[in-house]
């Protein structure tokens, strides 16, 4: 057992990612999944999560951390070709939940936290934007035709 | 001339990491440098920044980008090893500065922020850390020899 993995379990504690996917799945492998996070907030919001529960994107294997990335930049780019944002904002932090995930996030100008980062409290009421079934099959397509078809 | 320059040079607008270092540079190849960021609010804090101006890590080319995560999770094994923080935090926003850079941030539980992103605001006074000229050296020795050295 891992460092990570006993640092887990002795603490005891639930695991939102370990838990549940987190979201509507989009695309998966054995190593990770990619989902739309469910939050209206934040249209375009997704998130990568790593499938076996580990702390930090340094405790993965090598060939695990770049299948990671190398998702993580297909849907960057499946995000922009479908939401056409001002810019993209990428973080994997796990301070409230100590599993590898990243999120891809599409950001506007006129969105409730804009320049801030997503966590920061909103400075406006934002302009509604779409994330509906169509968008999300749009970035489900473009990541099968980047990484292959789910497996 | 690519889209995102000619963006950039459209907007007459300033950039911070092409107008200078952002900070001590601690390692620098021809593509990218790797620099400890002068914000005594958060010890450790550094950045991998990209040479020329570009938007988004998905308008790098393929190679570039992979010398850019390469020399992110140096970083971040560099600082685990030197600072033994309580969690890592690794993002790409660009929404103030619009050029590629990565935040690699040590975080501490009795930090000014923590869970928090440190984005937002403190929550409290935080316990006071030391990243002076022994540790960046360090972390600058780590790089050397994960990275090769500066060229």
């Amino acid at each position: 057992m891992d460092a990570a993995r006993r640092r887990f379990e002795d603490a005891g504690m639930a695991c939102e990612f370990c838990d549940g996917p987190g979201g509507e799945i989009l695309w998966h492998s054995p190593t990770l999944r990619i989902v739309a996070a469910d939050d209206s907030a934040f249209p375009g919001l997704c998130r990568v999560v790593i499938a076996r529960h580990v702390v930090e994107v340094t405790d993965l294997a090598e060939c695990d951390r770049q299948d990671l990335m190398r998702a993580v930049f297909a849907l960057e780019a499946a995000l922009r070709a479908t939401c056409a944002p001002d810019k993209m904002n990428l973080a994997s932090l796990g301070n409230v939940t100590a599993h590898v995930h990243w999120h891809v996030i599409p950001r506007w100008h006129d969105d409730s936290r804009y320049p801030d980062p997503i966590w920061c409290s909103p400075r406006r009421s934002p302009t509604p934007r779409q994330f509906g079934a169509e968008q999300r099959a749009a970035v489900s397509r473009s990541l099968a035709a980047d990484l292959g078809p789910s497996k």
